[in-house]
């Protein structure tokens, strides 16, 4: 059978379990397109930004487990993307990116569109490659996949000159076996045990697969036994939650509480996260939570099984099992004025069993995490890296990955215009998104960061962090894109609105005007 | 005097002459920010998204004649701003990015947003530096600017970790001299002068400063005397334009059609534009339109003063002055049936003197630029760099620049939906800008791209090409970011709604249903 080069590229990744492409393509990925009719199978998402399409990749492979391919254009459309596809570094997601770019011979001109694809891509993958020639592209690609779905997951980008694409010769490569996620020794087992039956202050860190239903039962059976207390890493991939499952608070944003919660903590032993850093440094502020005096031990590495570490860490410390909290009645919605605390309230009254949270709710979210625990069971994930525009397109692809789950994503007004265009895929696509836009028509945590750094904000300053002047009607910019949506300016509205969202398929947008 | 890195920083911007400054801040450009209340004469921009900020960058320094600086935040903040940097690249624009990043003692740590910033600029900027203290940011501040505004203008990136702007000692720098653009020895002059004067078939290709109004007259008499063609080069950094000047057309995008206006030339002369390369490859054509036994000559680099040059050769060639054309009475608007023809001829009639033209038109536009020489007196910029999602931007920072004038940006549907927030800050600097969205609601030129290189599409490509499905509303979209707006299904509609928009001040957004 002859085949050109993108033939043998989507074979090859349908063959490897890839079959969702989120894509932007252009001029140059134009044989790829083609190859779409000629090989079925391959469910395609069209987003109209870059940025779009690597972070609706990234909450695709959080909820699916698998990675999705992502279809880029060129160095400058790889550009586009990079902010999300930090997002994704920072949180260990599967994906396989496919840029298509100047043909190998045409190159050497320097066409205007040529960039430096390679350079843009090496600080966001864990793995780069350009093809050659089309001959290549199938071996190319699978092994592509196996450095995606390598644990505890990673970037990989494959670029592909647009000869490799439309030349003959291309060899459908069969699937490569992706390794386990290797073990801890039995020594680093006793070592943490050690560690957890002294009477030194322990915190055990988790992050990455540590958040699993399973794992955290794990989790919560040595803290009970040993006193230790239990944190989630900031940024999560996915955490299970809810009724019926264990809950976990995660290291606060902000430094003060951040080192707070670290307060006279001897001992940290790390699971599947790394040692927690601030966010940004501050004048006469310490650069991590830990204290100078505290000792630093890994259970496990993100790579790590995180499953089978805590669970052997638990039955060598003898500990029983713990059932989840009991909860009381379900709640309520709220009523009354809208602040964080009464939304919280709301959002666990109303959300469906199984929903899974996207969450970019910056400055107003505060108490949405903690007075959720006793929600229904869902799954909830933050933005990995910070790079804000992260959770419109994390929720757009977490609904392609969960047909018949509700995803709810909580999004700030600014973070939300950096990748509004996330929309229309959600009305393209019919998916069961619902957005939540809390509108407060500033910069609201810039305000804090300001403070924090002992500014003492005047008119120019302020000008620079308010979104009024004109204010966002995320309503229209909804409607303009194909979503439905409406505005809530008090706890009863935003009830009604959200609760007939949730009951019906399709996207919905609520702007909430805090 | 005592001040801090970031209050230094402010100072040698504005005493370099660089009093403009696009911006969308983060946690480590709050001393920046801070400076600005107690630094007064820096007009500063705020963009939603960064792509914003460097495409407005962009179009102000065209039109403005000095560099705007930038404010970005972090890595994932300049990728989000590298596709604009690359359109800038492309079209030498001069433009001092200030990108704050983490504090020099907390990169180490490599807290969430960390990433490789200074990776990432290196591909778009012709200087890229990063401050190691707060006593040095004036002094690389004042080379930044030098270096940007070195012909034939660049774009400077300086890194800024946050405690090079909050720690005390800042030091304003003096301004650093421009240093003048290189002119061309004599006897490349008598070398260019003699391919002028054999009868062999001669194209003078111009590009960047070779495309003002008294350089495209010196190109004129020398074409007339010698009967050698003039083009344009394909992206061009500002046309003067309009009746009273010397029209110049452009090398056409399309393969074959560029191909075709280089047939049997034999020597190309080369005034401040490089050799020609087609866009992208296809299977089975060439990679530049100047055919193999043509000799290719160099009057003048980009870098070099194209005026000086053009003069010389035209004093050498002992060529007579040439009148602009004489172009009869001015047109009317067009009636009936919405083509591109018709387009150009209400655009000619009713576009105001003096304005700007921001193209990214793409297919629609094809007519657009050569039936509108006999329009009134204006300026004319395309995106530099084939990235698309520059227009708006573009629109956006030539308006800021040149107050008094109309900027009317021709915009693709497609292309606009990448950078569609420059509309938010149309509205709150109140800005003259009438924005045409060519609604056509496809990726056309990739439904062309695809048939170029031979595909029959199916319906799996034509899905990925379609733009409708949800149609996108750009009156909405406009509303919703405090742009008025109206559709129009009519050229007389249109000419109404244009000749409306142009006659008083503030932005508007017209989406003509294609």
């Amino acid at each position: 059978m002859s085949m050109n080069g993108a033939e043998s590229l989507v074979h090859t990744l349908l063959g490897s379990g890839v079959d969702t492409c989120f894509a932007n393509p252009g001029t140059s990925e134009m044989h790829f397109v083609a190859a779409l009719d000629r090989v079925k199978g391959m469910r395609c998402v069209l987003g109209l930004f870059e940025g779009v399409v690597t972070g609706a990749a990234d909450g695709y492979a959080r909820v699916a487990g698998k990675p999705a391919a992502t279809l880029l254009h060129c160095g400058p459309g790889l550009g586009n993307a990079l902010a999300n596809l930090h997002n994704g570094r920072r949180s260990n997601t599967m994906m396989v990116n496919c840029v298509g770019d100047q043909a190998t011979y045409h190159r050497p001109l320097d066409a205007p569109l040529t960039a430096d694809t390679e350079g843009w891509a090496r600080g966001v993958s864990g793995w780069v490659r350009t093809s050659t020639r089309a001959a290549h592209v199938g071996a190319d690609v699978a092994v592509a996949v196996q450095a995606a779905r390598t644990s505890p997951g990673q970037i990989a980008t494959l670029i592909l000159p647009s000869d490799t694409c439309w030349d003959a010769g291309g060899e459908v490569a069969r699937p490569l076996p992706v390794p386990e996620a290797p073990t801890v020794s039995p020594h680093v087992i006793t070592e943490c045990a050690r560690v957890l039956r002294g009477n030194e202050k322990t915190m055990i860190l988790l992050g990455n697969a540590a958040l699993e239903a399973d794992t955290l039962a794990d989790a919560h059976r040595i803290a009970a036994a040993t006193g230790a207390g239990l944190l989630a890493s900031g940024g999560t991939r996915r955490t299970a939650r809810g009724r019926g499952r264990h809950p976990i608070n995660r290291v606060p944003y902000p430094v003060d509480q951040s080192v707070a919660a670290f307060k006279d903590v001897k001992h940290v032993i790390l699971v599947g996260a790394l040692k927690p850093v601030i966010f940004f440094a501050y004048p006469n502020k310490p650069g991590t939570p830990v204290p100078d005096d505290a000792t630093v031990h890994v259970l496990t590495r993100p790579e790590h099984d995180q499953a089978a570490a805590l669970a052997a860490l638990a039955d060598e410390l003898g500990a029983p099992k713990v059932p989840p909290p009991a909860y009381g009645a379900k709640k309520q919605p709220a009523r009354g004025a809208i602040t964080t605390e009464n939304f919280a309230q709301s959002l666990a009254a109303l959300m469906p069993e199984n929903a899974i949270i996207a969450d970019e709710s910056i400055t107003f979210g505060r108490a949405f995490y903690p007075n959720t625990h006793d929600a229904p069971p869902h799954d909830w994930m933050n933005v990995g890296g910070g790079a804000i525009g992260g959770g419109m397109p994390l929720a757009t692809g977490a609904a392609v990955a969960a047909s018949g789950r509700r995803v709810i994503n909580l999004e700030a007004d600014g973070s939300a215009m950096y990748t509004v265009q996330a929309l229309w895929t959600q009305a393209r696509e019919k998916l069961d998104v619902t957005t939540v836009i809390f509108s407060n028509r500033k910069y609201a945590i810039l305000l804090h960061e300001l403070a924090n750094v002992g500014a003492n904000p005047g008119r120019t300053a302020l000008d620079m962090l308010d979104l009024g002047n004109p204010d966002l009607d995320f309503v229209r910019l909804a409607n303009g894109m194909g979503v439905e949506g409406a505005r809530a300016d008090t706890m009863e509205k935003f009830n009604d609105l959200f609760a007939a969202s949730v009951a019906r398929p399709g996207p919905f947008l609520i702007e909430l005007v805090i």
